[in-house]
């Protein structure tokens, strides 16, 4: 888990640029030079840090979005996220606005689970995981031009059962709830 | 969870053309319609399917290896993983090359966990998540140009620790292992 520079597995990187740019991300290249000496170059996904939140109503129910996601050119099935924004006070004020933003619902109280990196082989995207207590459908919704999303709540054990399955594919999903499940404190029972 | 072609949250894909490419992925960028009518494109990192493995020793400990990981800029402590080949005879035989030419530890068996999208709002990249067990360093590494990798065992349950403190950050190594542990079937025991 080092990080040290001077790690023999260590990268140095010579040179940076933006080499392709899109409203959604950019991709950078990198020249860089390999533990041996090797000079070469690296692409990866430049993309704004987000916030992935796991909503709980106050009887235990998820509250899940449906949305195209079209890189996979299918509806999706999970939670609600979405970048962090400028105006955002923290992570916390991120995760409550995009909760409130996508489904309509507020919530009584969000703590952070863990922060993850989807897939930091391509993408220095970063996940920045919540879990919202409470969550009740009387907010206002705001989405951005190109969203269309369903909202309906599901019981926990059936969006456990959709993961175990395989039916839920949504990687960020998937890592939410697991780590929730695994993790959460004895003391708040079954339901969240 | 459908992927009905005419679901009323689809987008219609119009045209189709590689924005970008690099060694590692292209850039896709798809003309669409949107519900509403509204046409706009939208770009996505086209990636091949990899797959994950999550490797146990005879002891039941976890084969893990630490490389540099240039989108993040650190070492990265994870698990063996990377893209299905067209030599592959199917995804269970692309784990077994990926785990030894990555570790140089062959498995006694495998078998798949699941099917996970990590970030599907940006790319369509697919982990095929596998199990690995009885794994021992009988075989022959066989490393990319620029791979430079280390590997160790280490106790599952540190790993396990690694992920509920936020100590691996790396997505595909948290939800394999929490999938893991989480659906195991009774009759395996404490150690894989």
């Amino acid at each position: 888990m080092t990080d040290a520079p001077d790690d023999d597995l260590a990268w140095e990187t010579t040179a940076s640029e933006i080499a392709y740019t899109c409203p959604g991300f950019d991709i950078v290249r990198d020249d860089v030079v390999l533990p041996d000496g090797t000079e070469t170059d690296y692409d990866y996904l430049d993309d704004d840090p987000a916030v992935v939140v796991l909503p709980f109503t106050p009887d235990g129910d998820v509250v899940v979005i449906e949305e195209w996601r079209q890189a996979v050119k299918r509806v999706n099935r999970g939670l609600p996220a979405g970048s962090v924004e400028p105006d955002d006070a923290d992570l916390t004020a991120a995760a409550r606005r995009e909760l409130e933003e996508e489904t309509g619902y507020v919530a009584d109280s969000l703590r952070s689970l863990t922060t993850l990196e989807p897939a930091n082989g391509i993408t220095n995207a970063v996940h920045h995981v919540f879990v919202a207590e409470g969550c009740t459908p009387t907010g206002e919704r705001d989405l951005d031009f190109n969203e269309s999303i369903r909202v309906e709540e599901t019981p926990h054990e059936a969006l456990r059962d959709a993961v175990r399955e395989g039916d839920c594919r949504d990687g960020r999903t998937a890592l939410a709830l697991l780590y929730h499940d695994a993790f959460r404190p004895e003391s708040e029972g079954d339901h969240a």
